[in-house]
C-alpha cells in the first residue's frame, strides 16, 4: 500500500468533548480516550485509518496543553507534525494553518482534514471516497465527504447534493447545492426520504494553496497572518490571538458552496462522530458475557442483575440490580449517571461546575 | 435521669447487614455506620439511647473482629463492658453469655437486650416502655416489646397479643399467646387490621438468672458451658465453637410463649430495623437543598438534574440526570446502583462476591 501521492491528512484534535464527561476532560479531551472499546483512543484510531493513506504526510493541529499527550500516543509522528495552538481558535485557523505550512513544503499538496474524534467503521469505503476526493481536489475543487445518512438525525448539518459531476476519476462526485444547519425531527426525516441530503462530517479534501484562495475571499488578513506564522513559528505568539475564532464551515465552505465552488463525495463510512453516550452506547454494542450491559473497556468489574446499561468502569466494582436503560460513567473523581436520551444534557453538568468553581472536575 | 435501677443494657453487635452492602462489610458492619444522617453510628446512636436508662451498666456483645471498632466508637465503656465473641454463634450464646455475666456480678439483674443497628424516633415511648417490661422481669416473666406496626411489613415477625395483665407499674403489658413467622403480604394485612398482633423487634427484658433457667430447659448444656466462660474466660477458646448457633427467639422466646412465661408492653417507637436502602431512604428523608435527593451522608457532592433518588457519596462526585426513583451508593472500592423496590437483593451482590471468590470486596 502506498498511499495517495501527494495527499497530505491534517488532524484538528481540539474540541472539550463536553458531553462526553467525566471521561472527556478539558485537560484531557474526548479524542485522547478511548470510547468505543477498541483497545486504542478515538486519536490514535484516526491515524490508524489515515497512515495507509497517507504514509507519513500527516499533521495533528491540537491545543498546547495536549501536544504532549498527542506525541505520547503517535510516538511515531516527527517533531514537525504536531502543531500546538497557544488557544483555541475553532477549526479555520487550525486547518488555514495547516494549508500554510503544506504550501511551503510542497506547492501542489492536497490536504485532507479529518476530526481526530470520530469513528469509522468502513475504511474501504473511506479510502475509495477520498481517493475520488483528491481528484476534484487536484481540478481546483473543495471537495467534502457527504455521508450517507442512517437515520433522520437533528445533531448534524446536512448537505444538499446539485447535479452529478462527470469527472473521470470520481464517479460519485456531485456539486454541492448547500449546506444546511441542523435541522428539526421533521425536516431530517424530509431529507433522509428525498434521497438528496447527506451529513455534514465535517471532513474537507482541498488543494493547500486553493483553501488559502478561497479563505482570502473574506478573510484576507487571516491568510496573511497563517503564511507568515507559517514561515516564522516564532510569530505564532503575537499573530495567533489576532485570528477570528471561526469555523472552516463559515469561513469557506458556505461561501464556496454558494460560488458552485464546492463538490461532495457521497459515501457509506460506517461514520459516527460519538457525540455523546447514547452515540458510544450503540458503537460498543452489548457486552457477550454480560446480558443487557454495554462496556465501555473491561467488563469484569461489573455485577449485572436484572439490569440495562452503559457502563464504564473505572477500576471500582460497579454492581446494578434491577435498573434499566442507564448510562453508569465512573471514573475516580466523578460519576455521571443518566439515560441514553438525556445524554446531550451531559454538558449542563459541565456548566453546573464550572459555574460553581469546581472547575478540577471539568 | 438515674436510670432505672438494676437494668442492664445488653447490645448484641453483629449481624452482616449484608442488603446494606457496599457501606455495611465484613470488616466494617452496619452497626458502625451512620446510615440515617444523624452524625452517629448505629450503634453510637444506641448507647445514647440507652444510657440514661441505665448510666454505666451496659454490656457490648461483638465479633472479636469488631472489638476495637466497636471499644473506638464507644470509648467511654470499660474494658470488661465490651464482650468478643470468638466466631458467630447466633442471638442465643451472645445475650447467655451477658447473663450468665451479669448474674455473677449482680444475682438479682435484669437485662435488657437490644440490637445495635436499629433506629427508635420515640425514646421517650422507649423508656416507658422499658421500664414497664422491668416491673414484668422482676416477676419472673420473659418480657419483650412489641412495636405497634405502622404498615403490613412482610419483612418482620409478629407478636400476638393473649389476654392483658394486671399488674402495677405495667399497665400496658399483655401475655403473649404466640410469635408467628413473617407473614405474606396478605396475612401481614390482616394482622395489622385486627389490632391483636405487633412487630417483633427481638428486644427482651429479663432477668439474668430466669433467662439462664428459660434457657436449661431445652438447652441445659449451653447454660452450663455459658455459666463456665463467664466464671473463668480463658475457656472461651475451647467451649464456645461448640455451643450451638441459635437465636433467641427460637432457643427461648418461642418455648416459653407456648408455657404462658412470655408478657409483652406493646409501644410505638418509631422504630426501624435499617433493614435495607429502602428503610434508609424513608429514614433519611428529602434534602432541602436538593429536590428529590435523599443524601446519606453530605450533599455537597451530589449534582442532580431532573432527578430523584438516594445517594451516599464518598468524596467523588455524583451528577445525577433525568432519573428517578434510584439508589446510588458510592464507596471506595464499589458502586452500587438499584432501585427501593429490589433493595431486599442487595444481598445476592454479596453472594456473587463471594462466589467469585472476591472476598476483599464483601
Amino acid at each position: 500500500m502506498t498511499g495517495i501521492a501527494g495527499l497530505w491528512a491534517v488532524i484538528p484534535a481540539g474540541g472539550s468533548g463536553t458531553r462526553l464527561w467525566p471521561i472527556s476532560r478539558r485537560h484531557s479531551p474526548k479524542f485522547l480516550h478511548d470510547l468505543t472499546g477498541s483497545g486504542q483512543s478515538l486519536l490514535r484510531a484516526t491515524w490508524d485509518r489515515l497512515q495507509p493513506l497517507v504514509e507519513d504526510r500527516i499533521l495533528v493541529v491540537t491545543g498546547v496543553a495536549h501536544e504532549e499527550a498527542v506525541r505520547r500516543q503517535l510516538p511515531m509522528l516527527g517533531y514537525d507534525a504536531v502543531i500546538g495552538e497557544p488557544s483555541p481558535r475553532d477549526s479555520m485557523p487550525a486547518i488555514g494553518l495547516a494549508a500554510a505550512i503544506l504550501e511551503r513544503r510542497d506547492p501542489e499538496a492536497v490536504l485532507g482534514s479529518f476530526a481526530a474524534d470520530h469513528v469509522i467503521t468502513e475504511p474501504e469505503n473511506f479510502r475509495r471516497a477520498v481517493a475520488e476526493a483528491v481528484v476534484l481536489a487536484r481540478r481546483g475543487e473543495l471537495v467534502t465527504i457527504g455521508i450517507e445518512p442512517t437515520e433522520p438525525a437533528t445533531g448534524f448539518g446536512y448537505i444538499r447534493l446539485g447535479g452529478r459531476l462527470d469527472v473521470v476519476g470520481a464517479p460519485s462526485a456531485h456539486r454541492v447545492d448547500e449546506f444546511v444547519e441542523k435541522p428539526d425531527l421533521q425536516t431530517a426525516t424530509r431529507y433522509v426520504e428525498c434521497g438528496e441530503y447527506r451529513w455534514n462530517a465535517g471532513m474537507f479534501v482541498v488543494g493547500a494553496t486553493t483553501l488559502l484562495e478561497l479563505l482570502a475571499q473574506n478573510h484576507p488578513e487571516m491568510v496573511d497572518h497563517l503564511r507568515i506564522i507559517a514561515g516564522d513559528p516564532l510569530r505564532m505568539r503575537d499573530l495567533w490571538p489576532s485570528l477570528q475564532k471561526i469555523a472552516i464551515d463559515h469561513a469557506v465552505a458556505e461561501p464556496a458552496a454558494a460560488a458552485g465552488r464546492v463538490a461532495v463525495v457521497p459515501a457509506s463510512l460506517g461514520w459516527d462522530d460519538v457525540g455523546d453516550f447514547a452515540s458510544v452506547t450503540r458503537l460498543v454494542g452489548v457486552s457477550d458475557d454480560l446480558p443487557g450491559i454495554t462496556a465501555i473497556g473491561p467488563a469484569d468489574d461489573i455485577i449485572s442483575i436484572d439490569s440495562t446499561a452503559t457502563v464504564a468502569s473505572s477500576g471500582r466494582l460497579v454492581a446494578l440490580i434491577g435498573v434499566e436503560d442507564l448510562v453508569v460513567i465512573d471514573t475516580q473523581d466523578a460519576l455521571l449517571i443518566t439515560r441514553p436520551e438525556r445524554a446531550q444534557e451531559v454538558k449542563r453538568v459541565v456548566e453546573v461546575l464550572t459555574a460553581q468553581g469546581r472547575i478540577e472536575l471539568t
